[in-house]
Protein backbone atom coordinates (compact mmCIF):
# COMPACT_ATOMS: atom_id res chain seq x y z
CA UNK A 1 0.00 0.00 0.00
CA UNK A 2 1.92 3.22 -0.87
CA UNK A 3 -1.33 5.68 -1.01
CA UNK A 4 -0.22 9.26 -0.58
CA UNK A 5 -1.67 8.91 3.15
CA UNK A 6 -3.49 6.18 5.40
CA UNK A 7 -7.10 6.76 5.56
CA UNK A 8 -7.91 7.35 9.17
CA UNK A 9 -10.06 4.14 9.91
CA UNK A 10 -6.88 2.68 8.93
CA UNK A 11 -4.90 4.31 12.22
CA UNK A 12 -7.66 3.29 14.01
CA UNK A 13 -8.51 -0.12 12.96
CA UNK A 14 -4.50 -0.54 14.31
CA UNK A 15 -4.52 1.21 17.48
CA UNK A 16 -7.01 -1.03 18.29
CA UNK A 17 -5.80 -4.23 17.28
CA UNK A 18 -1.76 -5.11 16.99
CA UNK A 19 -0.80 -6.27 13.94
CA UNK A 20 0.90 -9.31 15.77
CA UNK A 21 -2.36 -10.04 17.83
CA UNK A 22 -4.87 -9.51 14.81
CA UNK A 23 -3.54 -11.67 11.75
CA UNK A 24 -3.21 -14.77 13.45
CA UNK A 25 -6.31 -16.34 13.39
CA UNK A 26 -7.17 -18.90 10.22
CA UNK A 27 -8.49 -17.91 7.55
CA UNK A 28 -12.12 -16.03 7.65
CA UNK A 29 -14.10 -17.82 5.27
CA UNK A 30 -13.37 -20.95 3.32
CA UNK A 31 -10.09 -22.04 4.75
CA UNK A 32 -6.91 -20.37 3.92
CA UNK A 33 -7.03 -21.48 -0.25
CA UNK A 34 -10.03 -19.37 -1.03
CA UNK A 35 -9.86 -17.24 -3.61
CA UNK A 36 -11.95 -13.59 -2.90
CA UNK A 37 -13.72 -11.66 -5.31
CA UNK A 38 -13.79 -7.98 -5.29
CA UNK A 39 -15.53 -5.71 -8.31
CA UNK A 40 -16.41 -2.32 -7.92
CA UNK A 41 -14.89 1.25 -7.41
CA UNK A 42 -14.75 1.50 -3.29
CA UNK A 43 -14.41 -2.42 -3.19
CA UNK A 44 -11.19 -2.73 -4.45
CA UNK A 45 -9.45 0.47 -4.13
CA UNK A 46 -10.17 -0.25 -0.35
CA UNK A 47 -8.64 -3.10 -1.32
CA UNK A 48 -5.74 -1.97 -2.47
CA UNK A 49 -5.26 0.38 0.11
CA UNK A 50 -5.35 -2.32 3.15
CA UNK A 51 -2.13 -3.74 3.50
CA UNK A 52 -3.10 -6.72 5.19
CA UNK A 53 -4.95 -7.71 2.44
CA UNK A 54 -2.95 -9.94 -0.59
CA UNK A 55 -4.09 -9.42 -3.74
CA UNK A 56 -2.89 -11.97 -6.17
CA UNK A 57 -4.57 -10.48 -9.41
CA UNK A 58 -5.57 -7.30 -10.35
CA UNK A 59 -7.58 -6.72 -13.34
CA UNK A 60 -8.54 -2.81 -14.71
CA UNK A 61 -9.85 -0.97 -18.18
CA UNK A 62 -8.18 1.72 -19.26
CA UNK A 63 -10.83 4.15 -17.85
CA UNK A 64 -10.11 2.86 -14.17
CA UNK A 65 -6.45 2.91 -15.12
CA UNK A 66 -6.99 6.69 -15.72
CA UNK A 67 -9.06 6.91 -12.80
CA UNK A 68 -6.77 5.76 -10.05
CA UNK A 69 -3.70 7.43 -11.29
CA UNK A 70 -5.97 10.78 -11.31
CA UNK A 71 -7.01 9.92 -7.62
CA UNK A 72 -3.02 9.08 -6.89
CA UNK A 73 -3.81 5.55 -6.20
CA UNK A 74 -0.61 3.84 -6.72
CA UNK A 75 -0.78 0.24 -8.11
CA UNK A 76 3.12 -0.21 -8.57
CA UNK A 77 2.92 -3.08 -5.77
CA UNK A 78 0.32 -5.28 -7.88
CA UNK A 79 0.71 -6.70 -11.62
CA UNK A 80 -1.97 -4.82 -13.19
CA UNK A 81 -3.72 -6.34 -16.15
CA UNK A 82 -5.44 -3.68 -18.42
CA UNK A 83 -8.63 -5.19 -19.84
CA UNK A 84 -11.69 -4.36 -21.99
CA UNK A 85 -15.00 -4.21 -20.28
CA UNK A 86 -16.45 -6.88 -21.77
CA UNK A 87 -13.46 -9.03 -20.26
CA UNK A 88 -14.28 -8.32 -16.59
CA UNK A 89 -18.12 -8.49 -18.06
CA UNK A 90 -17.71 -12.27 -18.64
CA UNK A 91 -15.70 -12.74 -14.96
CA UNK A 92 -19.17 -11.40 -13.13
CA UNK A 93 -22.87 -12.13 -12.91
CA UNK A 94 -24.58 -9.51 -15.58
CA UNK A 95 -25.62 -7.50 -12.86
CA UNK A 96 -22.45 -7.02 -11.21
CA UNK A 97 -21.69 -3.21 -11.61
CA UNK A 98 -17.90 -3.78 -11.69
CA UNK A 99 -16.67 0.58 -12.50
CA UNK A 100 -13.87 -1.19 -14.31
CA UNK A 101 -11.84 -2.61 -11.14
CA UNK A 102 -12.05 -6.76 -10.37
CA UNK A 103 -9.28 -8.08 -7.97
CA UNK A 104 -8.67 -11.35 -7.14
CA UNK A 105 -7.45 -11.94 -3.23
CA UNK A 106 -6.84 -14.06 -0.14
CA UNK A 107 -9.28 -13.66 2.38
CA UNK A 108 -8.55 -11.85 5.26
CA UNK A 109 -7.45 -13.33 8.75
CA UNK A 110 -10.14 -13.76 11.03
CA UNK A 111 -9.48 -11.88 14.40
CA UNK A 112 -10.35 -13.78 17.53
CA UNK A 113 -13.34 -13.03 20.01
CA UNK A 114 -10.01 -12.67 22.92
CA UNK A 115 -8.67 -10.17 21.04
CA UNK A 116 -11.37 -7.18 20.84
CA UNK A 117 -10.86 -4.59 23.73
CA UNK A 118 -13.62 -4.37 25.79
CA UNK A 119 -15.06 -0.62 24.60
CA UNK A 120 -17.41 0.76 21.74
CA UNK A 121 -20.03 -1.28 20.05
CA UNK A 122 -19.82 -4.92 18.54
CA UNK A 123 -22.95 -5.88 16.02
CA UNK A 124 -23.44 -9.58 16.42
CA UNK A 125 -25.36 -11.61 13.49
CA UNK A 126 -26.91 -14.64 14.37
CA UNK A 127 -27.00 -16.57 11.17
CA UNK A 128 -27.59 -14.10 8.60
CA UNK A 129 -27.19 -15.82 5.21
CA UNK A 130 -28.01 -12.52 2.57
CA UNK A 131 -25.04 -11.45 1.00
CA UNK A 132 -26.40 -8.14 0.14
CA UNK A 133 -27.76 -7.71 3.08
CA UNK A 134 -24.34 -9.07 5.29
CA UNK A 135 -22.53 -6.71 3.11
CA UNK A 136 -24.93 -3.00 3.86
CA UNK A 137 -24.68 -3.93 7.53
CA UNK A 138 -20.50 -4.19 7.43
CA UNK A 139 -20.62 -0.97 5.37
CA UNK A 140 -23.23 -0.03 8.15
CA UNK A 141 -21.04 -0.62 10.80
CA UNK A 142 -17.99 0.91 9.38
CA UNK A 143 -20.14 4.10 9.28
CA UNK A 144 -20.92 3.83 12.71
CA UNK A 145 -17.02 3.04 13.85
CA UNK A 146 -18.01 -0.37 15.55
CA UNK A 147 -15.04 -2.61 17.35
CA UNK A 148 -16.03 -5.50 15.25
CA UNK A 149 -18.71 -7.86 13.38
CA UNK A 150 -19.53 -10.84 15.06
CA UNK A 151 -20.81 -13.70 12.65
CA UNK A 152 -21.42 -17.48 13.08
CA UNK A 153 -18.34 -19.85 11.46
CA UNK A 154 -21.62 -22.06 9.54
CA UNK A 155 -24.85 -20.19 7.69
CA UNK A 156 -22.92 -16.93 7.20
CA UNK A 157 -22.32 -15.91 3.33
CA UNK A 158 -18.88 -15.81 2.47
CA UNK A 159 -16.95 -12.20 2.24
CA UNK A 160 -16.53 -12.32 -0.96
CA UNK A 161 -18.49 -10.67 -4.52
CA UNK A 162 -22.22 -9.74 -4.08
CA UNK A 163 -21.23 -9.19 0.15
CA UNK A 164 -17.74 -7.63 -0.59
CA UNK A 165 -19.10 -5.50 -3.37
CA UNK A 166 -22.47 -4.50 -0.76
CA UNK A 167 -19.75 -3.47 1.99
CA UNK A 168 -18.13 -0.52 -0.36
CA UNK A 169 -14.48 -1.21 1.34
CA UNK A 170 -15.89 -2.10 4.90
CA UNK A 171 -14.76 -5.20 4.56
CA UNK A 172 -10.94 -3.81 4.67
CA UNK A 173 -12.10 -1.54 7.34
CA UNK A 174 -14.18 -3.74 9.95
CA UNK A 175 -12.53 -6.58 12.10
CA UNK A 176 -14.84 -9.91 11.79
CA UNK A 177 -14.65 -12.36 14.37
CA UNK A 178 -16.21 -15.42 12.88
CA UNK A 179 -17.21 -18.47 16.17
CA UNK A 180 -18.21 -21.81 16.23
CA UNK A 181 -20.98 -21.30 18.81
CA UNK A 182 -22.77 -17.99 19.15
CA UNK A 183 -24.62 -18.53 21.95
CA UNK A 184 -21.14 -18.74 24.01
CA UNK A 185 -19.44 -15.82 22.08
CA UNK A 186 -21.79 -13.92 24.01
CA UNK A 187 -20.98 -15.47 27.32
CA UNK A 188 -17.91 -14.44 26.55
CA UNK A 189 -18.42 -10.96 25.73
CA UNK A 190 -20.78 -10.76 29.01
CA UNK A 191 -17.59 -11.97 31.18
CA UNK A 192 -15.75 -9.47 28.88
CA UNK A 193 -18.02 -6.19 30.46
CA UNK A 194 -20.04 -6.30 27.37
CA UNK A 195 -23.73 -5.32 27.99
CA UNK A 196 -25.76 -7.79 25.45
CA UNK A 197 -28.74 -6.78 23.54
CA UNK A 198 -30.71 -8.60 21.15
CA UNK A 199 -33.33 -7.20 18.44
CA UNK A 200 -36.03 -8.64 18.89
CA UNK A 201 -39.59 -7.05 17.24
CA UNK A 202 -41.88 -8.45 19.72
CA UNK A 203 -40.01 -7.51 22.63
CA UNK A 204 -41.87 -5.90 25.19
CA UNK A 205 -39.38 -2.46 25.20
CA UNK A 206 -38.25 -0.45 22.78
CA UNK A 207 -34.48 -0.35 22.22
CA UNK A 208 -34.13 3.73 23.03
CA UNK A 209 -35.65 2.77 26.66
CA UNK A 210 -33.37 0.45 27.45
CA UNK A 211 -30.25 1.50 29.38
CA UNK A 212 -27.70 0.71 26.93
CA UNK A 213 -24.23 1.94 28.15
CA UNK A 214 -20.28 0.64 26.54
CA UNK A 215 -19.29 -1.92 25.61
CA UNK A 216 -21.91 -3.04 24.38
CA UNK A 217 -23.39 -5.96 21.96
CA UNK A 218 -26.41 -5.80 19.79
CA UNK A 219 -27.23 -8.84 18.79
CA UNK A 220 -29.55 -9.39 15.10
CA UNK A 221 -31.02 -12.24 13.40
CA UNK A 222 -32.17 -13.30 10.31
CA UNK A 223 -35.23 -11.86 8.96
CA UNK A 224 -38.17 -14.29 9.43
CA UNK A 225 -36.15 -16.80 11.76
CA UNK A 226 -35.16 -14.12 13.88
CA UNK A 227 -32.77 -15.02 17.29
CA UNK A 228 -31.99 -18.06 18.10
CA UNK A 229 -33.51 -19.64 21.14
CA UNK A 230 -29.97 -19.94 22.33
CA UNK A 231 -29.07 -16.56 21.15
CA UNK A 232 -31.84 -14.74 23.03
CA UNK A 233 -31.41 -16.73 26.16
CA UNK A 234 -28.03 -15.28 26.08
CA UNK A 235 -29.40 -11.64 25.64
CA UNK A 236 -29.89 -9.31 28.83
CA UNK A 237 -32.07 -7.30 27.11
CA UNK A 238 -34.36 -8.03 24.68
CA UNK A 239 -35.75 -5.05 22.60
CA UNK A 240 -37.54 -3.53 19.50
CA UNK A 241 -37.63 -0.56 16.99
CA UNK A 242 -40.36 1.50 17.76
CA UNK A 243 -42.07 1.70 14.30
CA UNK A 244 -45.37 3.98 13.50
CA UNK A 245 -46.74 2.27 10.94
CA UNK A 246 -48.32 -1.11 9.05
CA UNK A 247 -44.84 -2.85 8.65
CA UNK A 248 -43.54 -3.83 12.01
CA UNK A 249 -40.07 -5.49 10.59
CA UNK A 250 -37.45 -4.15 8.72
CA UNK A 251 -34.95 -5.20 6.34
CA UNK A 252 -32.09 -6.44 8.57
CA UNK A 253 -29.57 -4.11 7.15
CA UNK A 254 -32.19 -0.97 8.04
CA UNK A 255 -32.95 -2.29 11.12
CA UNK A 256 -28.89 -2.72 12.27
CA UNK A 257 -28.41 1.15 11.10
CA UNK A 258 -31.66 2.80 13.29
CA UNK A 259 -30.06 -0.06 16.29
CA UNK A 260 -26.41 1.49 15.77
CA UNK A 261 -27.75 4.59 15.36
CA UNK A 262 -29.94 4.65 18.60
CA UNK A 263 -27.01 3.12 20.32
CA UNK A 264 -24.49 5.33 19.02
CA UNK A 265 -26.46 8.25 21.10
CA UNK A 266 -27.31 6.04 23.86
CA UNK A 267 -23.24 5.38 24.52
CA UNK A 268 -21.55 8.85 23.46
CA UNK B 1 -60.31 -10.01 -0.30
CA UNK B 2 -61.97 -11.40 2.21
CA UNK B 3 -60.03 -12.01 5.11
CA UNK B 4 -61.36 -11.87 8.24
CA UNK B 5 -60.48 -8.17 9.43
CA UNK B 6 -58.82 -5.52 7.01
CA UNK B 7 -55.51 -4.81 8.16
CA UNK B 8 -55.03 -1.46 9.54
CA UNK B 9 -53.03 0.40 7.16
CA UNK B 10 -55.34 -0.32 4.83
CA UNK B 11 -57.95 1.36 6.63
CA UNK B 12 -55.13 3.95 7.14
CA UNK B 13 -54.94 4.37 3.25
CA UNK B 14 -58.43 4.37 2.40
CA UNK B 15 -58.73 7.44 4.84
CA UNK B 16 -55.69 9.19 2.67
CA UNK B 17 -56.90 8.59 -0.34
CA UNK B 18 -60.40 8.11 -1.44
CA UNK B 19 -61.11 5.64 -3.79
CA UNK B 20 -62.37 7.49 -6.72
CA UNK B 21 -59.46 9.48 -6.78
CA UNK B 22 -56.39 7.40 -5.36
CA UNK B 23 -56.99 5.01 -9.06
CA UNK B 24 -57.89 7.15 -12.12
CA UNK B 25 -54.07 7.60 -13.02
CA UNK B 26 -52.32 4.77 -15.67
CA UNK B 27 -50.86 1.89 -14.38
CA UNK B 28 -48.04 2.59 -12.36
CA UNK B 29 -45.13 1.17 -14.53
CA UNK B 30 -44.77 -0.46 -17.70
CA UNK B 31 -48.09 0.45 -19.07
CA UNK B 32 -51.58 -0.99 -18.32
CA UNK B 33 -50.82 -4.24 -19.59
CA UNK B 34 -47.28 -4.42 -17.97
CA UNK B 35 -47.35 -8.13 -15.63
CA UNK B 36 -46.43 -8.02 -12.51
CA UNK B 37 -44.49 -10.55 -10.96
CA UNK B 38 -45.04 -11.28 -7.18
CA UNK B 39 -43.35 -13.92 -5.17
CA UNK B 40 -42.72 -14.83 -1.08
CA UNK B 41 -44.94 -14.95 1.65
CA UNK B 42 -45.04 -11.48 2.53
CA UNK B 43 -45.43 -10.26 -0.77
CA UNK B 44 -48.62 -12.42 -2.15
CA UNK B 45 -50.27 -12.40 0.98
CA UNK B 46 -50.32 -8.55 1.17
CA UNK B 47 -51.34 -8.20 -2.43
CA UNK B 48 -54.38 -10.97 -1.70
CA UNK B 49 -55.32 -8.48 1.18
CA UNK B 50 -54.96 -5.67 -1.35
CA UNK B 51 -58.31 -4.77 -3.09
CA UNK B 52 -57.16 -2.41 -5.54
CA UNK B 53 -54.58 -5.24 -6.89
CA UNK B 54 -55.69 -7.37 -9.81
CA UNK B 55 -54.62 -11.03 -9.21
CA UNK B 56 -54.38 -12.75 -12.77
CA UNK B 57 -52.72 -16.20 -11.54
CA UNK B 58 -52.05 -17.70 -8.17
CA UNK B 59 -49.76 -20.67 -7.76
CA UNK B 60 -48.93 -22.23 -4.56
CA UNK B 61 -47.30 -25.53 -3.11
CA UNK B 62 -49.29 -27.61 -0.40
CA UNK B 63 -47.12 -26.48 1.85
CA UNK B 64 -48.68 -22.83 1.46
CA UNK B 65 -52.26 -23.66 0.80
CA UNK B 66 -51.72 -25.92 4.46
CA UNK B 67 -50.33 -22.47 5.26
CA UNK B 68 -52.80 -19.94 4.25
CA UNK B 69 -55.61 -21.81 5.70
CA UNK B 70 -53.79 -21.87 9.18
CA UNK B 71 -53.51 -18.33 8.95
CA UNK B 72 -57.27 -17.84 8.50
CA UNK B 73 -56.20 -16.19 4.58
CA UNK B 74 -59.39 -16.95 2.40
CA UNK B 75 -58.13 -17.60 -1.15
CA UNK B 76 -61.56 -18.25 -2.58
CA UNK B 77 -61.62 -14.99 -4.91
CA UNK B 78 -58.89 -16.53 -6.82
CA UNK B 79 -58.25 -19.46 -8.93
CA UNK B 80 -55.79 -21.11 -7.06
CA UNK B 81 -53.21 -24.23 -9.27
CA UNK B 82 -51.47 -26.06 -6.37
CA UNK B 83 -48.22 -26.48 -7.81
CA UNK B 84 -44.41 -28.60 -7.04
CA UNK B 85 -41.83 -26.20 -5.27
CA UNK B 86 -40.09 -27.03 -8.45
CA UNK B 87 -42.53 -25.67 -10.53
CA UNK B 88 -42.09 -22.21 -8.93
CA UNK B 89 -38.27 -22.46 -9.03
CA UNK B 90 -38.49 -22.60 -12.86
CA UNK B 91 -40.87 -19.71 -13.12
CA UNK B 92 -37.77 -17.24 -11.03
CA UNK B 93 -34.26 -17.00 -10.65
CA UNK B 94 -32.60 -19.23 -8.84
CA UNK B 95 -31.73 -16.76 -5.48
CA UNK B 96 -35.74 -16.35 -5.52
CA UNK B 97 -36.73 -17.41 -2.12
CA UNK B 98 -40.55 -18.23 -3.50
CA UNK B 99 -41.90 -19.82 0.24
CA UNK B 100 -44.30 -21.64 -2.08
CA UNK B 101 -46.58 -18.90 -3.12
CA UNK B 102 -46.25 -17.23 -6.99
CA UNK B 103 -48.98 -14.37 -8.43
CA UNK B 104 -48.62 -13.03 -11.50
CA UNK B 105 -50.75 -9.64 -11.33
CA UNK B 106 -52.09 -5.66 -12.57
CA UNK B 107 -49.48 -3.27 -11.61
CA UNK B 108 -51.42 -0.99 -9.24
CA UNK B 109 -52.29 2.15 -10.31
CA UNK B 110 -50.46 5.03 -9.65
CA UNK B 111 -51.15 8.18 -7.75
CA UNK B 112 -51.43 11.77 -9.07
CA UNK B 113 -49.53 14.86 -7.04
CA UNK B 114 -52.77 16.13 -7.19
CA UNK B 115 -54.03 13.90 -4.60
CA UNK B 116 -51.21 14.01 -2.08
CA UNK B 117 -52.78 15.00 1.11
CA UNK B 118 -50.58 17.85 3.15
CA UNK B 119 -49.42 16.38 5.83
CA UNK B 120 -46.41 13.73 7.60
CA UNK B 121 -43.99 12.90 5.87
CA UNK B 122 -43.36 11.50 1.48
CA UNK B 123 -40.38 10.00 0.57
CA UNK B 124 -38.41 11.25 -2.86
CA UNK B 125 -36.25 8.79 -4.66
CA UNK B 126 -34.34 10.51 -7.49
CA UNK B 127 -33.54 8.10 -9.98
CA UNK B 128 -32.63 5.40 -7.28
CA UNK B 129 -32.73 2.22 -10.26
CA UNK B 130 -31.43 -0.79 -8.04
CA UNK B 131 -34.24 -3.08 -7.24
CA UNK B 132 -33.10 -3.99 -3.87
CA UNK B 133 -32.60 -0.76 -2.92
CA UNK B 134 -36.30 0.75 -3.59
CA UNK B 135 -38.12 -1.99 -2.48
CA UNK B 136 -36.08 -1.86 1.09
CA UNK B 137 -37.11 1.20 1.32
CA UNK B 138 -40.53 0.95 0.29
CA UNK B 139 -40.58 -1.50 3.40
CA UNK B 140 -39.29 0.84 5.69
CA UNK B 141 -41.43 3.94 4.23
CA UNK B 142 -44.31 1.47 5.36
CA UNK B 143 -42.62 0.87 8.76
CA UNK B 144 -42.81 4.77 9.18
CA UNK B 145 -46.14 4.80 7.67
CA UNK B 146 -44.94 7.82 5.31
CA UNK B 147 -47.51 9.21 3.32
CA UNK B 148 -45.82 8.39 -0.26
CA UNK B 149 -43.29 7.49 -2.03
CA UNK B 150 -42.44 9.73 -5.22
CA UNK B 151 -40.17 8.44 -8.02
CA UNK B 152 -39.42 9.28 -11.50
CA UNK B 153 -40.86 7.56 -14.45
CA UNK B 154 -37.68 6.83 -15.97
CA UNK B 155 -34.94 5.08 -14.63
CA UNK B 156 -37.03 3.74 -11.35
CA UNK B 157 -36.92 0.13 -11.79
CA UNK B 158 -40.57 -1.65 -12.46
CA UNK B 159 -42.66 -2.34 -9.19
CA UNK B 160 -42.42 -6.48 -9.99
CA UNK B 161 -40.02 -9.23 -8.92
CA UNK B 162 -37.16 -8.72 -6.76
CA UNK B 163 -38.33 -4.71 -5.91
CA UNK B 164 -41.91 -6.57 -4.72
CA UNK B 165 -39.89 -9.30 -2.64
CA UNK B 166 -37.46 -7.04 -0.98
CA UNK B 167 -40.18 -4.54 -0.41
CA UNK B 168 -42.52 -7.42 1.84
CA UNK B 169 -45.89 -6.52 0.99
CA UNK B 170 -45.00 -2.13 1.27
CA UNK B 171 -45.61 -2.60 -2.49
CA UNK B 172 -49.43 -2.72 -1.12
CA UNK B 173 -49.18 -0.32 1.65
CA UNK B 174 -46.92 2.75 0.47
CA UNK B 175 -48.97 5.12 -2.51
CA UNK B 176 -46.30 5.12 -5.38
CA UNK B 177 -46.36 8.36 -6.98
CA UNK B 178 -44.78 7.98 -10.98
CA UNK B 179 -43.53 12.07 -12.19
CA UNK B 180 -41.95 12.58 -15.18
CA UNK B 181 -39.87 15.93 -14.26
CA UNK B 182 -38.80 15.62 -10.45
CA UNK B 183 -37.61 19.15 -9.72
CA UNK B 184 -41.13 20.27 -11.05
CA UNK B 185 -42.66 17.93 -8.60
CA UNK B 186 -40.51 19.25 -5.65
CA UNK B 187 -41.98 22.85 -6.80
CA UNK B 188 -45.08 21.45 -6.38
CA UNK B 189 -44.81 20.49 -3.06
CA UNK B 190 -43.40 23.02 -1.91
CA UNK B 191 -46.38 25.32 -3.27
CA UNK B 192 -48.41 22.49 -1.54
CA UNK B 193 -46.77 23.53 1.97
CA UNK B 194 -44.37 20.78 1.95
CA UNK B 195 -40.70 21.64 3.45
CA UNK B 196 -38.21 20.23 0.80
CA UNK B 197 -34.83 18.69 2.20
CA UNK B 198 -32.33 16.77 0.41
CA UNK B 199 -29.82 14.12 1.76
CA UNK B 200 -26.54 14.93 0.97
CA UNK B 201 -23.43 13.39 2.03
CA UNK B 202 -21.24 16.33 1.14
CA UNK B 203 -23.44 19.07 3.67
CA UNK B 204 -23.01 21.24 6.21
CA UNK B 205 -25.60 20.46 8.20
CA UNK B 206 -26.80 17.56 9.92
CA UNK B 207 -30.11 16.47 9.74
CA UNK B 208 -30.94 16.55 13.09
CA UNK B 209 -29.79 20.07 13.07
CA UNK B 210 -32.67 20.83 10.42
CA UNK B 211 -35.60 22.49 11.83
CA UNK B 212 -37.92 20.09 10.69
CA UNK B 213 -41.77 20.39 10.11
CA UNK B 214 -44.53 18.88 8.57
CA UNK B 215 -45.83 18.32 5.68
CA UNK B 216 -42.12 17.37 4.88
CA UNK B 217 -40.49 15.78 1.72
CA UNK B 218 -36.95 13.04 2.36
CA UNK B 219 -35.49 13.53 -1.01
CA UNK B 220 -32.41 10.76 -1.45
CA UNK B 221 -30.45 10.49 -4.73
CA UNK B 222 -28.64 7.39 -6.06
CA UNK B 223 -25.74 5.82 -4.72
CA UNK B 224 -22.61 7.16 -6.28
CA UNK B 225 -24.64 10.18 -8.13
CA UNK B 226 -25.98 11.84 -5.52
CA UNK B 227 -29.04 14.24 -6.17
CA UNK B 228 -29.26 15.76 -9.41
CA UNK B 229 -28.53 19.60 -10.21
CA UNK B 230 -32.16 20.40 -10.39
CA UNK B 231 -33.37 18.37 -7.63
CA UNK B 232 -30.44 19.95 -5.45
CA UNK B 233 -31.53 23.30 -6.51
CA UNK B 234 -35.58 22.90 -5.82
CA UNK B 235 -34.56 21.08 -2.20
CA UNK B 236 -35.12 24.13 0.44
CA UNK B 237 -32.73 22.56 2.85
CA UNK B 238 -29.48 20.35 2.11
CA UNK B 239 -28.11 18.02 5.12
CA UNK B 240 -26.12 15.21 5.53
CA UNK B 241 -26.02 11.87 8.60
CA UNK B 242 -23.20 12.65 10.73
CA UNK B 243 -21.23 9.34 10.58
CA UNK B 244 -18.37 8.92 13.16
CA UNK B 245 -16.60 5.97 11.16
CA UNK B 246 -14.49 6.02 8.02
CA UNK B 247 -17.27 5.29 5.68
CA UNK B 248 -19.31 8.59 5.29
CA UNK B 249 -21.99 7.03 3.13
CA UNK B 250 -24.37 4.58 3.63
CA UNK B 251 -26.66 2.16 1.23
CA UNK B 252 -29.23 4.08 0.48
CA UNK B 253 -32.25 1.96 2.15
CA UNK B 254 -29.88 2.52 5.23
CA UNK B 255 -29.87 6.28 4.86
CA UNK B 256 -33.79 6.48 4.12
CA UNK B 257 -34.42 4.36 7.28
CA UNK B 258 -31.88 6.52 9.44
CA UNK B 259 -33.77 9.61 7.64
CA UNK B 260 -36.71 8.57 8.54
CA UNK B 261 -36.62 8.02 11.81
CA UNK B 262 -34.76 11.56 12.30
CA UNK B 263 -37.44 13.20 10.60
CA UNK B 264 -40.14 11.46 12.32
CA UNK B 265 -39.17 11.79 15.35
CA UNK B 266 -38.69 15.80 14.86
CA UNK B 267 -42.59 16.20 13.13
CA UNK B 268 -43.93 14.11 15.51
Amino acid sequence: MRRRSKPPSQHRRENRFPRDRRFRGDAQQGGADALVILYGWHTVTAALANAARNIRRLLATENAVRRLAKEGIDTQRFTLEVVRPHALDALLTPDAVHQGLYAEADPLPSLDLADLASYGIVLVLDQITDPHNVGAILRTAAAFAVLAVVTTTRHSPEATGVLAKSASGALELVPVVSVQNLARALETLKERGFLVVGLDSTAAVDLSAVPLEAPLALVLGAEGKGLRQGTRAACQYLARLDLPGAIKSLNVSNAAALSLYIASRAVG
